[in-house]
Parts: structure tokens; C-alpha cells; sequence
């Protein structure tokens, strides 16, 4: 069992991790690099963790938890189905603008993960689309949303939200909150019938 | 001048350099893997082209020129906003549609241009998407579109056709024309006011 303090200093080690990951990418970042970022001995960091392999695999799950997780409250709930995928689209905003670093690299990192990671990984990302799909193909038969192909609904959906990393910078004349407003509402009106 | 013929070989080697830089990375394909492809020899490239350099450049300026020449066209006419912006959502899925390669290397690969054609290149995609949002904005303004923040509006249409490249393969139950009627139905009704 874990320690507080070695769980707190873990989580560290992985919250700079994944800076340094989006900074100098997973193959150009090494664990000498991650230790002089934390503030311990290359030596020390293994007390903490097996490896980068094992860095990647703890973000990428936490990440992929927390997605899956959240489609699994939401589609308990009893909503209607815009207000479900409105709560899955703030969840993605607000999982990039709070947790960008951790988020880039479960976006774009985990195609370095060692199997069986891998297949987990990938499993679970494809279960998390095709539930957010289901909830946009039963808001069309709810009669809720205009009758798109579910696909094409589902991939402009997460490509608004992935892009936001691409382009968004805080502070620049637009809040996070009006960001995710305004996202929202421009792809709740683009569902509706 | 050119010759027809001269004119003719050079275009079949920039789709087939478009094709490899996509498949194998702008920096992973060689000027003789691509005269394998395009059936000449090494040397007999030369003849046609300078280099990889050249190559890259042809390509990016000829799908920015299309973009920009477009956008020019559209910003004559006389349609309302709606018809503006759906004229140049349409543009972008037919261009990545029928090219593919081409539009993926000036999406990606862009940035191995040497100067001052990097510049030139930023420059007029820069300048595109200041008049893309221009539109937006107009259309706000005319009471034609909801009131978002252009940014967040343009970069929602833009990211909607351009993840059509990561994730759209023809023949999978979903036609290119479904496709563009689909994501052209979901952003206007999400533009509208």
C-alpha cells in the first residue's frame, strides 16, 4: 500500500511528466530530464515509479477513467439527451483546459504505450465513442436531434473540442467559460431539430 | 515555358510525392523513392523538379491558392452569410475528398518549407482565416448567425473538416455527399441565430 506523502510525490512525477511529454514528446523526453524537473535524483525516481512506460500508462488510463466514468453517470441519468451530450461536451473542455498536459498526451502519446496497454487503451476509447455515439443515435429517434449519420455528429463534436488544445490560449479576450459556452451552444444547435 | 507533356509529368509527380508524404512522412521519402513510383529514373527527375523543396512548395501553394482564391470569390458575391460560409465549408470536404494527399501534406507538412516560403505560406493561411472570420462576423453582426465569438465559431468549422481526414473513409456506409450534407447541416444550424 502507498503512503499519502509517496501517492502526493507520484502524482507529481506525473503531472510534470506529462508537461514535459506535450513540451519535448514522449521519445525526446528522458526519465534524467523528468527527475531534474521534480527535484529528485534520476536514482530516487524509480522509489516512485517502474519507468516511462509505466508514467504513460498511469496518464492515459487516468484519463480514459475519467471519460468513461463520466459516460457511465450520464447515461444513468434522466435527462434529456441534449443535456447529456452537453455535460460530455463540458467534460471535454474543461478536462483540456484544466488538465491540457495530461490530456494532450492521452490524445496523442498512447500510440507509445507497450501492449497490453495498448489494446486496453484502444478498447476503451472506442467503447467511450461508441456510447457517446449511442446517446446521439437514441436523440434522434427521441426525435430530439436532426437526423445526421451518428458519425458525422460524433467526430464534429470531438473535433471541436480536441482542436481546443490546438488553438486555445487563455487570456487572450476569451474566458474558458465563455469558450465552453459558446462551443456549446453552437453544437447543441447544430444537433436539434 | 513549359511544355504540355513537361506540365503534364510534373503534375503526376507532385500526386505521387503527395501521395508518399502522407504515407511515409515528408522527412521518410526520398527523391528515389519517389521516381520508383512515378516510373523514371533518379536522375531524370531532375529534369522536372529541383528537389523535395520544390515539391513541397508546388503543393502547399497550389492548395493555398485554391483556398484563398475561393475565399476571394465568395467575398464578391452577393449570397447571405449562410450561403457564404456553407460555399467554403463545402470547399474544404470536397478538397480533402478528391485531394486528399495534397491537403494532408499542406495541413502537416507546411512546416518543413524552407524561408521565405514558410513565411509566405503562414501569411496566407493566416489571411484566409482572418477572412473565414470575417464572414463570421458579418453574419453576426447582419443578425444572420447567433452571437459566438468568431473564434470559437471559424475554429469549430475548421476543425470539423479537417478531422474528416483522420477519420472519414469512403465506402463505409457513409457517401462523400452524405458527409458534406451532414457536417454542412450541423455547423449552419449551430451558426444560425
Amino acid at each position: 500500500m502507498l503512503t499519502t506523502k509517496k501517492t502526493i510525490r507520484r502524482q507529481v512525477i506525473l503531472d510534470e511528466a506529462a508537461k514535459l511529454f506535450k513540451e519535448k514528446g514522449y521519445g525526446g523526453t528522458s526519465m534524467r530530464d523528468l527527475a531534474g524537473n521534480v527535484g529528485l535524483e534520476a536514482a530516487s525516481m524509480y522509489n516512485y515509479i517502474k519507468g516511462k512506460d509505466e508514467i504513460l500508462e498511469l496518464i492515459c488510463q487516468r484519463i480514459a477513467g475519467i471519460y468513461i466514468s463520466q459516460l457511465h453517470d450520464i447515461e444513468q441519468t434522466e435527462a434529456t439527451y441534449a443535456a447529456k451530450v452537453e455535460a460530455l461536451i463540458r467534460l471535454h473542455i474543461r478536462l483540456m483546459v484544466e488538465e491540457g498536459p495530461a490530456v494532450s498526451v492521452a490524445n496523442h502519446d498512447w500510440k507509445y504505450l507497450p501492449e497490453p496497454q495498448l489494446t486496453e487503451f484502444k478498447d476503451a476509447r472506442k467503447s467511450y465513442e461508441q456510447g457517446f455515439a449511442r446517446l446521439v443515435e437514441e436523440g434522434i429517434q427521441a426525435g430530439e436531434f436532426q437526423p445526421l449519420h451518428p458519425s458525422v455528429a460524433l467526430f464534429t463534436i470531438l473535433s471541436a473540442v480536441r482542436w481546443v488544445e490546438l488553438w486555445y490560449r487563455p487570456g487572450r479576450g476569451l474566458s474558458a467559460e465563455e469558450l465552453e459556452n459558446d462551443i456549446v451552444a453552437m453544437l447543441l444547435k447544430g444537433l436539434a431539430k
